[in-house]
């Protein structure tokens, strides 16, 4: 009797074609984060019941730009890096749950094809997309120090169209990395039913956090952040009102799973 | 109250966001397809429980080329052509199951992401890859003849490494386009739960086919098809033993959901 | 003693390396053309001395976007469809030499590198964008027909930043392809010298043009196109005051070394 | 009188369209650098008249991995990263002329389009591929650190074809950085004439160095080195013998010219 392998699709005899490897997943990575106000409307509409605004600034959303490399337990991607490097750009805001605040990743593109499956195993809404962030260097002219008026660039696009533009100056060290994207993730992990007019096969609420999570000093600035328009994106519905800071800094951690909060069904 | 919109994630206030616009889903393209037999080992452990091979020539398998536009029911993709064009390479066995003699995609490739999700909604265990296929024309030297004596390449790669090199010879027109993949298709829906060795979130049987079916005329002939070994795959464990042919045809059909067979738990 | 052989660089001990193989070299093809009016003094701009402006319709543009299959005297590319299959789109006015009338292509972009180096060896002055172009279709829902009413769309990106947009509508048979890009093509070929301040160490003026060029009917249609602002293209400057019209057409041709006019030298 | 700008193709009236801005170019980047022993034949063979193996060590070569940031004097590139990162795969030999010993890039890829141009300038044999290097990390899992049993792998396709493999541990700090890729480039610039049998119209033969050249401290190890064959490439036919080690370091330089040592007519 035949038993299928592998952690998602494709499942195969040994398990070794599914599209992501078996969890604990490993990351490090370079993360620039940019925090802004826009209309606590255009927030609270992504906020399906019974999600609900944060009561202290409730227009608050951050974006993060991220550079990584990912591996699972058997750490044989780190020596084929075409399956272990990828670069990440979201969007995350906050909402309320059963009387506890969370943060919420409502858009979120990557570039390779086991960050997108894993990413809607986490309940990250990813697409593709094409992510771009400066590199600090410490050698040559081609690139900012991690220093006072150090300067980083950081774009996406998605279809061939460019969707964000960020600038960002180093002006010191920081005390945190932002409050946006600092609590538990609340996702939904969505999935419509095979059947025209069916209920959803998944629709369960979750939460997850990484563990053993690092991190380097993190260095604040001035941030500047320009979303353009898309047929396939609703980012100017939270354009920013006004740009709360930037930071930028290197992370690690690792992630073994999550809690189902409510099955949906 | 929020209400989000969109066929699949990410879900959004105007429900323009999703990876993939809701169905019915068109498509139209360019298909070739490559039948062989492999040891019967190697497909009866692609079938997990309770699916059975094939009684006759339970070895037999498909890969199908194809060069697709797609789009829904606006049609506005066509208009943006990078919404609406990708290409494609899969894999198909046919197995029994309640009795009937069914078709099931084991391995497939896209290479764009509302394919990939598509792919995931219909029980395709897509992942991405990179797929050229040659393309008969009619003025010029640079491209074969739908007529005998036409050839033609299709090649796979899967994370930098060619996975699939195939080469077709047309003889004269067909009769058919091949028996694989000619049945409902017979497909897992799988997605692991959050919580670590929790029960899968979602493990349905599920068939569908397409409704308004067109093709051309069907041209048939000699293949040549050589899979290549890969840390991310497992195709050499179904090589050919026997080559049975080949098709090239034009194709057309529609798509609006399936049945759920057994949802599973 | 070594001898290198190959085309172009690199070259090699087999000749196999080269970035592109040797000509001739054939081409068969789609080709969707779209002709406008700007402003004559955005086309004089493009224009070196000695290049003149057309005494007529000087401000005459044509913008080609193409879906190639191009191959060497060997046809092996056809069977590794990889190196054969290109996406193009570019920019051709019209100009005054020693008293004729030319084409000349201003800008141009492909996707694969043997079309970027062949194109350079031509004079074409290309760099990689991402091309797409809608297919007419003969069966199914997703893609235009050939006949009065079908709709295409074409676009054009470059670093992630949609460039052109086009829409074309089909009305009907047309007794021609064009005007702009009708004439044989006069290029710089032109490559700075190594030395800061030195003289180029190429800058040819030369013409070339296919032979056994074939054409399909040629369907022609109504256009609409958009440029849009980049900071690495100007396109802007010669932005569409009045649309001329459309054509579709396929095509075949091959081609086969070009003149030299002037050494530059 | 129209006059045109920019460096390189296309030409434009800004100056701003050119595949690649003005130099100096400035660049920062990781580089890893394998040495090995391959056949003297095999290096002799790829060195054209007059140049001449070296006298010692004539089967050396060098295979170097680079992941870039580079810009020019505008320094623009880097808050618009997608026109400044690339990374890189080149293969390095010596050579005699004149009377001294050089380095010469025999074969290299890039992934954009800038580069690769830039390349053609300096006289390096550029094509594009994909290339892949592990990054080193200073938090989390998903990397190694620069010290001693860290590892890391490099790898690079060409036409959906992987070309090479790499794998490389620290063992501890080295004095130098290899011995191969450490003189002054010699390099021909080659283009072909447009006339079939015309002679080249570019054959230089020329020398270039960065300045202000950086480099963090060199950390030394044990490579593995594995070379796939290909339809395009000739990497088999210089297959190593021996490896002789590893180098992984940062870098930081400059480049504005180069001499010009022979004009080749």
């Amino acid at each position: 009797m035949a038993e299928l392998r592998g952690f998602m699709p494709p499942r195969s005899p040994e398990g070794r074609a599914s599209i992501v490897p078996s969890p604990p997943w490993h990351y490090s990575g370079e993360m620039l984060t940019v925090e802004y106000r826009t209309d606590p409307a255009g927030v609270a509409e992504l906020l399906p019941h019974p999600l609900e605004p944060a009561d202290e600034d409730p227009g608050a959303v951050a974006v993060v730009f991220a550079d990584w490399q990912s591996c699972s337990d058997t750490f044989e991607e780190l020596l084929d890096p075409v399956r272990a490097q990828y670069k990440e750009a979201f969007v995350v805001v906050r909402c309320r749950y059963r009387g506890e605040l969370w943060s919420r990743c409502v858009y979120i593109w990557v570039d390779k094809d086991f960050a997108l499956a894993r990413g809607w195993h986490q309940g990250y809404p990813k697409k593709l997309g094409s992510i771009w962030l400066t590199r600090p260097v410490r050698y040559g002219r081609a690139g900012p120090r991690l220093e006072p008026g150090g300067r980083f660039g950081a774009t996406l696009a998605e279809a061939d169209r460019r969707l964000v533009d960020v600038r960002f100056t180093v002006t010191g060290p920081s005390q945190g990395g932002g409050f946006v994207n600092a609590l538990p993730m609340l996702h939904h992990r969505y999935f419509p039913s095979i059947e025209r007019d069916g209920e959803p096969s998944m629709n369960e609420l979750v939460t997850m956090k990484g563990y053993q999570v690092e991190s380097s000093t993190v260095w604040g600035g001035h941030a500047e952040l320009t979303f353009h328009g898309s047929p396939v994106a609703e980012l100017t519905r939270i354009a920013p009102r006004e740009l709360l800071g930037g930071y930028y800094r290197s992370v690690g951690m690792s992630w073994d799973g999550g809690t189902l909060l409510d099955p949906g069904r």
